[in-house]
């Protein structure tokens, strides 16, 4: 054989090589692509400091890491509300729970003795997305309501398994001092807690395995995900932890030095992981879009057992920054531009959002509190959300401008119900220069004061308040 | 010309591969590796909260980040003393500024008036590099002495440019209100500042031209490294910023979301930007390690203008975590084995470190306070250093052996001098779990705290205080 000299081979390579790329684009063009897969994994009373490239020193998370550097990490990204059965509505209808009834100036969220739950006249994500076929499926914690009609095989979804309520919720026996707030996990059992686990509508095990329990959410997802590769699909995942009582597998027990809550974020992270494997391994990655955020900020009272919200001011059941602002990371390889998002953006902008991805409008026939951030994502451009309302109950206790954020009404932690304050005045602060809500600037700046209250009054003059569905209990 | 089959092609292409991959290891066997080059860079008065890799918000890291996410990212990382003086001593010598007579009972940092600076006998990590063949330079801020014979040309460095103290000195004239707490750096000029730039021991500039020293910093480092690639390197790279007075250059103006202090912060990104980007064209990086930290924890009574610890309590001038624990980057592709480290590591440790690396051992006819991390930044094997002494001037507040931290006096923000608490059972925080120092768990963990106090007798049955350099005034 004659030898080939290396400027003819290097010749045959770039022959081979743009051959293979025209095939690759032409076969592109045959082929239509499908809607992108979604994927929202949404934690409960997980904090804004409790991941690693959210400035965490002892959890480490480096799936949600590596999605964070791969994708988008925002770190303006908001609830709806700050505590669970709100914040839930909220993401799933695109609304404020104020106008759908799911949130109360009586009871701050749904109970196991509850009557009621999310009115069927609310467009969920999942009906939404269902319109255009795609498989829909809810797993882990729901707490919109536990009656049948309520659940979300009710509500869009085609496949539910989790738990209805909190995991803290059908508490037996008595708490170690007596009293609820002195609970520590680590003195208490899973089978203190009766909370049932359903697949669809049926209670498949009482009490549910809490140990056990995120890594089957993960497990879960990955099968559907296995089961579904043929057409576009929608999971919500929603973790019930770590929301206290605390409980992680043997496989994660003791992982973290940050103790127990530390092993429960990282089983948390350890599932995303295997989210994202099987998104690879199954050639989906390049058409999904995995989101990772949580309900609202830590439950502080519970000390080491509550995480933590960073250098954001309070926590869980606050409209302070550490109540309401959360991780929000979006990953999508091919979909979502990689960077830092400094933008305002909302666990209530997913549905216009994924609407519009999946080529759907929003209802008209509502009033509708939710923005496409599609050019956020794709593309970096400014985000369309520049205002924030804030909301404790049915009550608007504060608003946010771009950068600024006034409180009308401000409250402590949710534990002690702290002492409401209305300010005359309100307290006025530059968030983009002070995160952590320290310097009152009021005074220096009376005409933003004046352009937030001219919203916030536009605001209230298009709020309906919705027929409240959390006070009546059984 | 005969077609070449696909298959031979692969074949040839194998060959080739093959005797690439043999020949590139046969030339790296024959060629030396010199001992690797350092770089750091040392901010001033930036906390733990700082840097979007640790958490911030509003303020924009991308090189930073960079370097966290290829190489590793300390999140126990600390200083030697809370204020600048006495914690550039400590990481230039590898001693506790006690020992070396830069911490004192009277004074917090040198003074415009100051009559010494760090004495001849100490042993400075340039001068121990300098043994080895490296080339030097010190280049930004010193405090270690403003007379010529204290300057960083008597201390081991080739090379120096910079101001001799604080930016806040030499101030000529009245603040605007009259007192030095209540200045803000936009009512105030670089002119205000009286403080000479030297290069060498000669002035070039006085006052110096805050608005674009750090620039000039940055840019005098790409100069030294394009000088000195032939032979190996220590660059000391002291930014006086962001420590107030605040001044950026008009390219970095307005560039930050987080207002001035974030330009002036993202300013100091770009140039490390610019530093691995020469050490790259350079064909440097593979033989380079560049660090990245600060001197102690944010300013707080500065509010806007100073800086955020992130989730840590308090600021610079206190033993609370904020004061000195900083954000402790290690960037050098092929030598530093990437990852998150949440052990234990401080400034004062990079002297024996990078001495081990040099093949040089550490001084035997004094007492050292550094640990050779070299295991842990090529091996990610554990941390050696165990135990941590926080002081404020000669005085030891506090020990950390572990997770755990165990305060003996607590005082307040530099700026009020608080009021110190002596404590007789001392305050103790498991720091892995509880890193913002909120659930005191002395009386928990009698024995914890027996063992740091026999810990803290053992060091101080070693400790012989230096002679005060501070104190002296002319």
């Amino acid at each position: 054989m004659r030898p080939i000299k290396p400027k003819q081979l290097f010749h045959f390579f770039a022959i081979f090589l743009l051959w293979f790329a025209t095939s690759c684009k032409q076969e592109s063009k045959e082929k239509e692509i499908p809607p992108p897969n979604f994927i929202i994994v949404f934690a409960d009373d997980l904090g804004y400091g409790d991941l690693s490239c959210y400035g965490n020193p002892t959890i480490y998370t480096p799936h949600l890491d590596q999605m964070a550097h791969e994708g988008q990490k925002w770190t303006n990204f908001y609830v709806g509300a700050s505590v669970c059965t709100p914040s839930r509505a909220a993401l799933l209808t695109g609304r404020l729970p104020a106008r759908n009834g799911m949130a109360s100036d009586k009871e701050r969220v749904l109970f196991p003795d509850s009557k009621n739950g999310l009115p069927s006249a609310e467009i969920t994500l999942a009906e939404q997305l269902k319109q255009v076929g795609y498989a829909t499926a809810a797993i882990g914690k729901w707490h919109l309501g536990h009656h049948e009609q309520y659940l979300p095989t009710h509500h869009g979804f085609d496949y539910y398994f989790g738990i209805p309520y909190s995991n803290d919720m059908d508490f037996v026996g008595e708490y170690p001092n007596g009293d609820y707030w002195s609970q520590q996990s680590d003195s208490i059992k899973t089978e203190h807690f009766n909370v049932p686990l359903l697949r669809g509508t049926e209670v498949v095990e009482r009490p549910a395995n809490q140990h056990t329990i995120t890594k089957r959410y993960s497990e879960e997802t990955v099968s559907f995900i296995k089961q579904h590769k043929d057409k576009p699909f929608f999971i919500y995942l929603a973790h019930n932890l770590p929301h206290i009582p605390l409980f992680a597998s043997k496989e994660a027990l003791g992982k973290s030095k940050r103790g127990l809550y530390g092993d429960v974020v990282q089983e948390i992270d350890h599932g995303v992981g295997q989210i994202l494997e099987t998104l690879k391994a199954e050639g989906l990655a390049e058409n999904t879009i995995v989101v990772f955020t949580s309900d609202n900020g830590p439950w502080l009272p519970f000390k080491t057992n509550g995480g933590s919200a960073g250098l954001l001011k309070g926590g869980k059941g606050t409209t302070w920054e550490g109540g309401m602002r959360e991780p929000g990371i979006f990953w999508g390889p091919g979909l979502v531009k990689p960077g830092v998002v400094t933008d305002l953006g909302s666990t209530m902008d997913l549905f216009a959002t994924f609407s519009a991805m999946a080529g759907l409008g929003i209802p008209q026939d509502r009033a509708m509190d939710s923005h496409d951030l599609g050019p956020t994502l794709l593309n970096l451009e400014p985000s369309p959300r520049k205002h924030l309302m804030y909301y404790r109950g049915t009550e608007l206790y504060a608003a946010r401008m771009g950068a600024f954020k006034a409180h009308f009404i401000t409250q402590g932690e949710y534990r002690q119900f702290g002492e409401r304050q209305d300010h005359e005045i309100p307290l006025l602060y530059n968030l983009d220069h002070d995160p952590s809500e320290q310097y009152n600037i009021a005074l220096e700046h009376p005409k933003v004061i004046a352009q937030i209250q001219k919203i916030v009054t536009e605001h209230k003059s298009g709020m309906v308040l919705g027929k409240d569905q959390l006070a009546e209990r059984e």
